[in-house]
């Protein structure tokens, strides 16, 4: 549909077209809409990005969103350090954070190994993580990466490496979730269920 | 999820959630996406939505979108002013100039009569078309909105306005779309194709 629209409308439709999850369609029908809002509402979310993308960069320590340089998870001397929950992205930090179950620190690796997106290890924060065991007396790490293929992937890799480092190395378990029926559960999850039970 | 994320995240994520079509999980996953990438990138999608409201306008004389005080087809000498095409919004003047089938100017209502989201007559630019008529010499009206019961009931209304000013006064076509399945069509569209019926 490019050049149907004059300049600015398909630069924005353009623009939209961009962002994850968004088709053509959509991006027309988001920029007609801010076309059609107050300019203060569409600015308001303009000025949204450049305020997120100025204030907020990476804790230096776990690589969770922080707006100062350490996030505040980390600067929280409550939060035991021993304790680390190996998270792919700062939204499944957001996720594990929401159960109240978690009372450790976490790192975020910012992405999952996967060959098809052409991501290696070297992308992801594996480096920064092997740093920080030693420092801060590390004795537990959990796995926490999304129960995928490519999560299962890092989730091997990484406890591949802390192996020898004498810690203990966990990960989450997979199986059918609360509230679920058996029914409708895959036969994939069924079969973890199964091979992660646990004694009543 | 409120709160959850840090101030000028959580603004962004609200502000996104804003837009049509986008629910909290697309939302979040567009901030991630915009804080992931360069900061050109982001910023390039915030100037477009400030450049498009800072520089796109109603067309004086249609109310299509455009940068100056008429659009592009207003100002088409080319364009045959007798008749008029009465759509709804800028996007289906697009997608009518698309069909190639249509060389007269338009008329956008900038919307279609909704008593559920309160929207009547007045909030149209109907005084706007009805001005139009005699100045323009205007010999045929064609009523494209949609076939859906706002757009229909706007077309109805329209239509009686125009009834006693001695207007050819036309609706688009309702039925099955061209390359469509029979078997697969709802029997309202199917209704109307068969009483729309047309000698061969």
């Amino acid at each position: 549909m490019a050049g149907t629209y004059a300049g600015p409308v398909q630069d924005l439709i353009d623009e939209l077209g961009r962002l994850p999850g968004v088709g053509p369609k959509s991006a027309q029908r988001i920029a007609f809409h801010l076309l059609k809002v107050p300019k203060e509402d569409a600015h308001r979310l303009a000025r949204a990005i450049d305020e997120a993308k100025a204030r907020v960069a990476w804790c230096q320590r776990c690589f969770n969103l922080s707006e100062g340089e350490l996030c505040g998870i980390c600067s929280d001397d409550r939060r035991d350090a021993s304790v680390l929950c190996v998270v792919e992205e700062a939204k499944d930090l957001v996720a594990v954070e929401k159960t109240g179950e978690f009372k450790g620190r976490y790192h975020v690796l910012q992405g999952a190994i996967s060959p098809i997106e052409g991501i290696g290890p070297d992308q992801l924060r594996v480096k920064e993580l092997l740093a920080r065991l030693d420092p801060e007396g590390v004795t537990e790490v959990i796995l926490c990466t999304n129960p995928n293929i490519e999560g299962e992937a890092t989730a091997m890799y990484v406890g591949r490496l802390l192996a020898p480092l004498g810690i203990t190395v966990t990960r989450i378990a997979s199986g059918l979730p609360v509230g679920g029926d058996l029914e409708y559960a895959d036969e994939v999850t069924l079969g973890r269920a199964i091979e992660g039970r646990r004694a009543l």
